[in-house]
Formats: structure tokens, sequence, C-alpha cells
């Protein structure tokens, strides 16, 4: 069999990961949109809910899909007694107005699914996530599920995180948010790493995370180097209050694209 | 020479250290308090500041005897061109009805000298602070220090950090917070760990940080083990913005207490 998105699945490391690769390839005559290669991943996740299962709920564009195909499924009865855990105000939202039954972590420290999308994943499945702003809920909600899948397109694959040339977000406390981002670049100086507090649209007036918090956007010329070491470096950063690189932490990986649906399993 | 504080100098791992111990025993006949403890102590930082420095200045009972210090020898043009650098709005205010320059970590991105109190100080001068809520104000200002002195009384000298039996206090997002709760508690479940959230008064209202966040204080039974893993631990909890072990940073700890002042190196 070829491999498709040789890139990702043909590197290296995807040989030595040694995962039950789950391939289904179902190709279309039809050119997608994008946004209907998320749709297809989304809608792929949901087989996975089972009736009576706490889930996690993400947030994004692809998340979106998934949690418009469960609220379907629980109205026309497909789907029963599903508890949702939103990681974020905006997906909140979206359930109320969808009636999905909503809780949160207190009430269920433990959650058995949760599906959400990333902005990159790599072939050890790590992900960068957060260009949507809510990396920090994602993170403390996904941490907390026994599975988790993660829904993107072809677009989002690379072969080593930040390599898509698109930010890393860094959530950070404002005081002294110019002392933090210069700190951020210095740790990361060999990878020609460049910060960038985010801001809202045309306004310059920074992005205000759902806790308060700003947004640093890092953008790398180079692979970081160790992804774990990269990411304790950056938590003991006083200020820095979390990072959108999610390592060790997706348990099934949905690729939507040309060449069909791709589901890997760590 | 007899060993002062032997539970603290006499110990194995402080021996082991082979700091440069500058030891000046001023014996004094009379009882002095606690306060005037924290003040003697406070008074022989001061001498380590000299004129042209941008020094840090901590937070606490200890910490404002040397601000007002600094501003008695700013006045009597003893010392000059200083500025500061405050760890809290408390001591902003401070040094403001004080008349000492001020500036911040963005200006003065490192700083010469930072003097602060401790909660706990072990014989590898590691330390436990925040109980006063300034912890990560304070450990963004004290990182960005060449040096970085401790004064404390000899109540606050331990054996091994939660050795007095109070509370290591951890900085966290209000988002789900008795679930982080629960997960620092889990960390920790062999040591005995007990969490509380940190409340104002009376009231039962959450005590409220700088930066907008919640504590939680942590009680051991037993000492949490390798200092560098614990914190590496609690800092990966997605949740937690910061907590009040600050692993070798302090450069000098002075201890005043019935036996004399008392002056360490590392």
């Amino acid at each position: 069999m070829a491999i498709a998105y040789p890139h990702f699945f043909g590197s290296e490391k995807a040989k030595n990961l040694k995962p039950s690769l789950m391939v289904t390839p179902t190709p279309s005559p039809v050119i997608l949109s994008q946004d209907e290669l998320k749709k297809i991943a989304a809608y792929k996740a949901v087989e996975f809910v089972e009736s009576g299962m706490v889930l996690g709920l993400g947030t994004g564009s692809t998340a979106k899909h998934a949690i418009d195909r469960i609220a379907e499924l629980l109205r026309i009865g497909q789907l029963k007694n599903i508890v949702g855990i939103p990681t974020s105000s905006i997906t909140h939202e979206q359930a109320v107005s969808l009636g999905i039954p909503l809780s949160d972590l207190n009430a269920h420290p433990i959650l058995d699914l949760a599906i959400d999308g990333a902005d990159e994943v790599d072939s050890q499945m790590n992900l960068v996530k957060g260009r949507g702003g809510s990396l920090l809920r994602e993170k403390m909600v996904e941490a907390a599920s026994k599975k988790f899948i993660v829904i993107v397109d072809e677009s989002k694959l690379v072969s080593h995180l930040g390599g898509t040339g698109l930010a890393m977000p860094v959530e950070i406390v404002p005081f002294c948010w110019e002392f933090t981002l210069r700190r951020l670049e210095m740790l990361f100086i060999e990878a020609g790493c460049v910060g960038k507090l985010r801001v809202v649209g045309e306004s310059g007036e920074p992005y205000v995370s759902d806790n308060g918090n700003y947004i640093i956007d890092l953008y790398f010329k180079s692979d970081m180097g160790d992804l774990k070491e990269a990411s304790d470096a950056i938590l003991r950063l006083a200020g820095v209050v979390e990072h959108g690189m999610f390592l060790d932490m997706a348990t099934t990986v949905i690729v939507a694209g040309k060449l069909g649906v791709f589901v890997t399993n760590k």
C-alpha cells in the first residue's frame, strides 16, 4: 500500500511509533472544501461516542461540526444520557443552544472521551492547539479524558511541531507581558523564535483569554528540539500559565483529506 | 565553633552544599521580638545595596523593613540613583509613599539585587514563599535578579520544605478550581497532601491574587520528595499558574535569631 501523507505517516519517527494504524481510505472523485473535510473527520469521531458518556466538547471550526452531529444524534434518539463538558465559553453557548446537557470538571473529574480539533499534528500524535485561544481549558478537559480523539483536515499534518510556520501559542499573565515575551524568545533563540502578542482585529488591543490572560504567539524558524524539555522550560518561566503543545495526550487522530479518512490509534 | 541551628546548618545536606559560610554571630543579651529580628535581618541586607542599583523590592513584613531602610538611606543621601522594581501592588504603594523611584521588568529585565522575606528556608537555600499571596510577581522579579538576598528570622529555618506544617501555596486559575485542588492533592497523595482554597478573613470569599487568580494552600504530612520533580509536576498541571517553591534562586540567606545574625552565601 502506498503511504498517504509520507511526510507524516512515512517519517522515521512514525515508523518507530508502532501505532495500531487503522487506515480506511475512501477516495472521493469530488473535490471537497476544507470545511467539508473537517466535517467528515468530525462525523467519523462521533461514531466513537456511546450513550451514557461524559464527553469533552472541543472548541473551533472542526469541533463545532462534531458538536452539531452529537446534538443531531441526541435529537433523533440514537444517543442518550450524554453529559458534555465544554472547553470554552463559545462551545458552552453552542451546546446550550443545541440542548446538549452540560456539566463541568468539578462534577465530572474523569471524562470518557473528548473530541477536539488541532492546529498541528505530528507523527507522534503530539499537537499544537490554541490558535482559537482556548488552550488552557481545552488542556484541562482533555488531560482528564480517558480517550481523546483529535479531528483534523490533512493541512494540519506536520513533520514537526511549529512546522507550518504558524503560531505556537503561550498563555501568560498580563503583568509585564513584554518581559515574559522576551524571556520566551530567549528560551528558543537557537530555533530563531519570534514572539508576538495576540491582538484583537485591527484594534491593537490585547486578546484576552477566558481566564483573563494574554496570548503570546511563538514562531519558529527551525524545530524547537526535544518537545518535553521545551514544554518544561516554558512552564518553568514565572508568568507563563500554559502553552499550546499537547504532548502524549491524543489517543486517536482522524485525518480527512483528498485521499480519504484515516484513523490512527495510539 | 558550635553550630547554630543544627537542624538547618548542621544537616547532611548543608554539609554537602559547600557554601562559603560567612557567619557573623553578634549575640545579644536582650530578648528580641520576632519583628525586631526581622528588622535586624532586613537592615543587614540593605548593607549590600549600592548606589545606582536596580533593586527588586520584596513583599511582606520583613521586606517592608528593608524598604523603609532603603528609603531612609536615600533621604540622607547615603544611597543614590536607586531604581526599585516592586513585587506587589502593596509594595508599590509603600515605595511610592516613601519616594523610592520605581520602574518595572519591561524597562529593567535584569536586576542587580532583590531583597525579600520567605516563609521557609531549607539547608540548600530553597524557599517556600507566597503565604502573603504575591508569589508570582516575586518569582518573576527575583528570577531576573543577579543576586537575591533572603531575609528571615530564625523561625523560618526548616530541615525540609513544608517542614513547618504550614502552607505551600499554589496560584491557579479560578476556572474549576475544585478540580485543580483535587489534582494537586493526588500528585502528593503519598506525602499526605491536603489542599485548601485560600479565603479572605471570615467571609469565605476566595482570596484573589494581583493577577486575578486563586491560591490553593497545600499542607504535607511528610516531605514531598525530590523538589525539582515536585516543581515540574505541579507546573505541568493545566490550571496551575505558579507555585511557592523558589528552588535554586537565593544567593544569600540572612537569618536573625537569638544567637545573632548569620549570613550564608551560596
